[in-house]
């Protein structure tokens, strides 16, 4: 233990928080950053070092962790003014677990070679208690002979942690995969909603979806509609589990990256359009198996 | 086996041919009726009887099963002018497995009910292959002490007989069921030609949307991506399965039941007219996950 | 004016009773009938005559004009148990300005023609206010001998009278008109909504939209931006004008015509869809144009 | 005339070309410059100085015109290592005529207002057509104290010159404006389509919507459906006109800044996804109005 450098992490927020708490807990001296200094005090505490600067980080340690909200966050955090790349030192490995924009992924592992370092993107699926628990699955991407260095780190963040191929990949694994999660809640609510209109029970349809072909995570796991499981947003007023605003993000992120290849997604589209309406209209920080409820609401005539 | 009484069938085509010949394996004397005659003339040669009219078969058989292709046949076939229910005989009972209009079911029902006759309604999932194998799966809407008098016959024919409530119900079951698994297909290839743009290796894509949250049927069992999984339409140029103008054909059934209903279903209705619209570009045969192919190809420019 | 010959109405709602007045106003004896009966009250004491049933009315009077609120209404005051066809005379012309399915219409016409009647489909564009004015638009479907003498009545209730075609095309024509209405006022409460928030000034878009090839009926005489015109719904709390539910009505009769008819209808269907949502979440009784207002609001995040 | 001091511009494709050649008829001595050297030849022959970069341009003229495809075209030819920003003389007025996101507008003005230069954006609308004419409209956001400055100059390519706002409100309303134009569109054929299958006259049937509320520069100016109207796209087997790439294009741009602005634009994005589509589907290089063929073609089944 003791012969562990420092690692660095960026962005101490609710998922940043518990994944850096994690490192310190297998032993990994960290050099911590985050712009509300109030955020670095509990690793303070911990024997982290604070710094002032994204740069101070990289001056400290060629380890680096970031988990930032959004796209010009981590453009900021990497190649700002004060910015990583501005005090990197060669051969030093970076590892942005942001859910952001592919392309910018592949913008700042560009910048980073430039500075003689490498970029990797890892970006995270499960939330806030997934990074408690240490159990969060993250998806690699990057050049392949600095994966196992990655993932000497993310497995003590993560019980999955899989390699999808050159930079940029991880992002577009996740955000592949949360358009499908997007479409597939959307429809199951819809299904869940018609069938009921049309006069049958909850529970009785949701079994005959999950024996059938309609099948899916949402109907078999997460079911949008209050009575059919236990354990569920849905079962506690759509409170907890992955916020209406996030997904909507990501949904954006899907849509950027298919404008940008000239990809149609109508469904991936009209999903991330029915996020951005409810966002609009009060459920914001509900779960995303709200658009149960969005869809449900009976006419007023 | 001596002692069952004839069992009527009314549509002998792709599928009403193989679930007729399994109630005859199975014992059952049947009375038969089709439009085509010549459609009836291998059962006279298994020793069928035939007849002229959905009318003589009701004269003949207290118990009917009836495998047509759209709510106006089902409706010329049961109240027309030589229709069922001019001759049925009180107690009969009258099992439709057609895909049709659950407010359909409810009216032929209540016109059955009003003859002393009962109705209920069973269709199928599974297709020719699942006929021929006598393993559908039939969904059941009707008066639940009637259930088991349908299910002697229907288990004849397949290997899950699910009661889903009142008249109307095994309709509502069956098109609730398709429209999400039309929505999760199209939402399946959508992600993975969003993610073989951005780079990702379709296999392992697949992979990492089956071990997360946007697993669904289409992306596990029935992948539409050619060389992802063998065994399954895609890997055979979409010949065989679930062709699309079928999809099509129950997409507007879910349709006119939300309309009917006034329950939004804003990704089932995009369903609806994307099938629609490949029935329109020649897609009409190939089975329903061609929506890959159909998405996928280059922009000319 | 003494020689005029009676005419029967039956219907006599929000539109059918300014309609009515209209007729008395320009010497035509009437004959109603309402289901409800304090309906047909104010115009006993305008000398019509108050009839028990849509049957009585067809005794009376040889011409008739319904106007009902949708399909099986429609059905039911035609074919029903005491329905106009059970004693309709020989020669009569019956006028329905119902919104309805234009399959309905049809099958309506089939069955007057086999009474020896004729039925011409005549359903209005413009609301309670042209009713009340005696301006509507009638657009008339049927046989092209009789349209003349349908439009000496219903040029006593609209400036415009328009013939369409074949039976069923005046609803037609309503429901074409009235999808792509729906399309494009809520594409002109997207673009302004999208470049208000971009920092265009409402007015100044609206201009300019005005002016070029976004230009449409939505933009420069209806517009749903608040501040942007005077005397339309926007400019007083979306309040009057043309109900959300009303609109959500026809494109349910769109959606359900170009399921029967096979047409892919993208848009009309998103319509649709959208307007389902706003009745769903407390916009029934609001103008369409409030569509503005259900997209615009701000994120509470 | 012959005071007039060099105006440069940069991208002489099928739209600068023209533009450029208006400004030498109006006796503006011009520099240019584009990656093609053989675009240049002809200016040459026309008196024009040729140059090796847009910095060369920078250095000879302080003002400059670009007309480019994309945004990132743009950003190259204003930041690029050889870009205008390298070399423009303080005071300098540089007006970018290209479609671009108004995001990256708002960019290249802080880097331009950086180097003491002044940039606005004046996206056209009208084609090649209009561009030939000098006729085309100029949308144009910066600062208002040199919008008159900017106009001297586009008066000479186009007869309708408008201030939008601040810089990107010059892109924010052309997008608006094509993003409705998009779906009235795509509206227009859908209704003209599913009017035509319920057995109306195309003729007949633009004219109602011509006369009624679904009225817009679709319909009445531009009408989709062969045999309507003369001298329109549609009456030439949709050559000409506005392809349906360029029009994809600029939804991309509406998606994206949607996406930035947290606008819900749902019938926005689906209208990008359907011209999506369309170029997938051998589309591409015809008119934007052959949606309507797109939705058309008979079912095969």
């Amino acid at each position: 233990m003791a012969s562990k450098t420092p690692v660095g992490f960026i962005g101490l927020g609710n998922m940043g928080n518990p994944m850096a708490r994690n490192l310190v807990k297998h032993g990994y001296p960290v050099v911590v950053y985050d712009v509300f200094p109030e955020a670095c005090k509990e690793f303070q505490d911990l024997g982290a070092q604070v710094t002032e600067s994204p740069a101070d980080v990289a001056e400290r340690a060629d380890r680096i962790i970031t988990m930032l909200p959004s796209s010009p966050h981590a453009q900021e955090v990497y190649t700002g003014g004060n910015g990583i790349l501005k005090k990197v030192k060669k051969g030093s490995l970076l590892i942005d677990s942001s859910t952001i924009d592919p392309s910018v992924s592949k913008e700042l592992a560009k910048a980073a070679e430039n500075m003689g370092a490498v970029f990797m993107d890892a970006p995270v699926s499960g939330g806030v208690g997934a990074a408690l628990a240490g159990n969060l699955t993250f998806m690699v991407g990057g050049v392949e002979q600095e994966f196992n260095a990655a993932k000497e780190l993310l497995t003590c963040m993560g019980s999955n942690v899989v390699y999808c191929g050159e930079v940029g990949t991880g992002q577009a694994a996740k955000i592949c995969n949360n358009m499908l999660l997007a479409i597939s809640m959307i429809g199951t609510a819809e299904a869940m909603n018609l069938g009921i209109r049309l006069g049958l029970d909850p529970k009785l349809l949701a079994k005959i979806l999950n024996m059938s072909s309609g099948r899916c995570w949402s109907s078999d796991t997460y079911n949008p509609v209050p009575g059919v499981m236990e354990g569920v947003p849905s079962a506690n007023n759509y409170q907890g589990g992955f916020g209406t605003t996030l997904m909507a993000k990501d949904l954006g992120l899907a849509q950027i990256s298919a404008t940008n290849t000239k990809t149609p997604v109508p469904l991936g589209s009209q999903a991330h359009q029915i996020y951005r309406m409810m966002c609009a209209k009060g459920y914001a920080v509900k779960d995303f198996s709200a658009v149960f409820q969005f869809l449900r609401e009976e006419e007023s005539l």
